[in-house]
């Protein structure tokens, strides 16, 4: 296997630490628009792991929004897969240049949705991922493989539902993905700040769209940003935070593979981060269409949204600041193998404490990239095979979650999960 | 009377606009640094007035951050008045400026503040118009007038207090600014938007620095921001609104010339703004200092404040979707003239719905410029006369009071004022 890995921001930086553990590549080239930050990526695993194993490492320079690059650096560096780590505004080019060079593919966050133009709140406009599953017909006849959403969430959440489905239900009612953290960041004298452990940007996107949600008489439909507020109760410490519907792929994946009545993804925001998104939104800076405004230099055009992001830290610099676990799971119920009712948080907890010692990487980002590092293996070790475009719950759980779960020194990840069962 | 007019943002237009009305002038020069507004201030004059009273208007270039030029355009028209209605950080440009040439000077802010270096939310700094009473004695020594903090907060709150001192009360034990609206704004839809009726940067100024209090044995001190709140009953319809206290002039004026045991400043923010100012300043988007933000001309540099504000409505351009009522009124408790316990909120309100028909001016704009009108025609008339840098509680309040409450027929303003007692 030699895998494109486009993008060494974060995630991107993680990915290519956590699999310099592993042997099941031949060759990773760290691909980046700024070559330096993933010259960066190399120059740790180097430090950290001696010359060896970077010498399995390449560096380039890559432009990820125009597909005709992505293809030709896959080409040139003999690609077989092309992992994208890069924002989700790329996805479509990508994905293009992985066909083109016939690599397989894989991503963490599938094609943007559009709201439905008269009835956002109410009815799907296009769909994330619609505009990659369109293109299922050409991958499947290419035979080639892109398996979209592999990173924790989508991703893991959606290796949950499958493993759920298969091993611990034999009806599911819903499966709700329930995402939560008690992350604290602090300024250099000790006081809590606020800062988010991922992309704002990111995250007003996702929390501002119509979130979806999925019934099996329904189908796909959409609610008002912040709908069905509930307090979920975290496993680990965490405890009890205010989570609510939030707009995200394993409601547009897991149906298309798995049954159950109802499929949901609830954020938890906690009640200081919704309250902050509802405030932007209400004077308008969460806003991506730029405004005319003074400077020093004379009037400029910004987008609010982005002032935003550059007033706040840089999630990727927060982690030695940072205290605390972040949890990813999916909330099953309905009737387990046994005939009875049944109620299960399937999860898996990061401890930003641990992945700040073992990879210089945050929790949340660290725990994002560890998942397609475990699909690529599957891939290479050919336990996961396929073709066309699909989810990670088109595939079997099992091996994954063993793999996952099995310590270092047997082969594994050494990353235990959890089935906590919840009816009295 | 030759007045200077620096300034034909919204206050200042509604000041020409006022004062078209009123005969105690010989000259109002408006002048902008944008010429062309003060030319659309004097013609809206024209068009409601006629060319005879037009007459009496010029309009000018000027750079108000200037001193020497905001002298040499002041002596270039004669001016005996400059009347400062631009942005307080002018402030020492336009008071270094209008003494230079020889004029009077009024304002409606005061010089501004700094925080305490080390106790910003126990100990004063440097205080507002802490640098203009410093140069008192050059004013004094000249002959001349510095009247300071006349708009309607301070400047009427100001009178209000001198008038309670001198006819309501024979002992104040507190003088309470107390500052609500009812004003709601609306899109063309009709939905109602967050639209604030005042600049939000002077807003943001005013809220998050440190709220100042005077007390007969402590002297002046601070708290931290939005302290103290409560829920005040605001007169004719406006009802309950929840204030907290804010830095404003009152507390560093009324002081000087009035005996009380203590002066506050709490403004009606309700509890909806109050939380976007904390979400700003959590969000580091209040800060003035400029950030580095991507744009499609290339990375710029642009202050957070200055985004909000370019984010939001212009407040001078809500007037015509905007309903409800503004006022501004004092507190006052202690010993009536009887001799027993007295409160009384004395209080003039404006009415968005009057001032948008009379004067094409949004209430909260109008109700700030009506003031220092009234103020240079007592001036004119010699009915007020001073020197040196003086507050308006400096001067006979009744004279100011009767010229504003008569009606326009017998020569008044037209603008009835109240005196509410509310001990039971």
């Amino acid at each position: 296997m030699r895998i494109l890995l486009v993008g060494a921001g974060g995630v991107g930086d993680a990915i290519a630490k956590i699999a310099a553990r592993r042997g099941f590549f031949e060759l990773l080239v760290v691909s980046d628009y700024d070559e330096s930050r993933a010259q960066r990526t190399v120059d740790w695993i180097r430090t950290k792991h001696g010359d060896e194993v970077a010498a399995r490492f390449a560096t380039t320079q890559i432009d990820a929004s125009d597909p005709d690059i992505v293809a030709s650096v896959a080409r040139e560096h003999g690609a077989t897969h092309v992992m994208n780590a890069v924002e989700p505004k790329f996805v479509q080019a990508i994905f293009a240049g992985a066909l083109a060079a016939g690599a397989d593919y894989l991503d963490m966050a599938m094609s943007l949705s559009e709201p439905h133009p008269s009835d956002p709140y109410t009815q799907t406009g296009v769909k994330l991922g619609d505009d990659q599953f369109a293109q299922g017909p050409d991958w499947d006849a290419a035979g080639r493989l892109a398996l979209v959403g592999m990173g924790v969430e989508p991703g893991l959440s959606d290796v949950f539902a499958r493993f759920a489905a298969d091993h611990l239900f034999s009806e599911i009612d819903e499966l709700g993905v329930r995402d939560g953290a008690n992350l604290v960041v602090t300024d250099e004298e000790g006081n809590e700040i606020f800062a988010p452990s991922f992309s704002i940007w990111t995250t007003i996107e996702e929390c501002l769209n119509p979130p979806v949600i999925w019934e099996e008489e329904a189908g796909w439909f959409t609610t008002a940003p912040f709908s069905e507020p509930e307090v979920f109760e975290f496993p680990e410490g965490i405890g009890p935070v205010e989570c609510v519907n939030v707009e995200h792929e394993e409601v547009l994946l897991m149906p298309r593979w798995i049954d159950a009545k109802r499929v949901t993804f609830k954020y938890g925001l906690g009640a200081e981060f919704i309250n902050v998104l509802r405030t932007l939104h209400m004077l308008g800076l969460d806003s991506t269409t730029p405004v005319r405004v003074r400077s020093d230099d004379g009037p400029v055009h910004v987008a609010p949204r982005d002032v935003v992001a550059a007033s706040l830290p840089d999630p990727a610099t927060i982690g030695p600041r940072m205290t605390g676990k972040t949890c990813a799971g999916v909330w099953v119920t309905g009737t387990g193998t046994d005939g009875g009712a049944r109620e299960a948080y399937l999860y898996h907890v990061s401890d930003n404490e641990w992945t700040m010692r073992e990879y210089d990487a945050q929790c949340v980002v660290w725990q994002t990239a560890l998942n397609p590092v475990i699909a690529l293996e599957l891939l290479a070790t050919g336990v996961w095979q396929g073709r066309g475009v699909l989810g990670p719950e088109a595939f079997d759980a099992a091996p994954y979650l063993d793999l996952m779960a099995r310590p270092e020194s047997d082969g594994g990840y050494g990353q235990p999960w959890h089935v906590e069962d919840r009816l009295a």
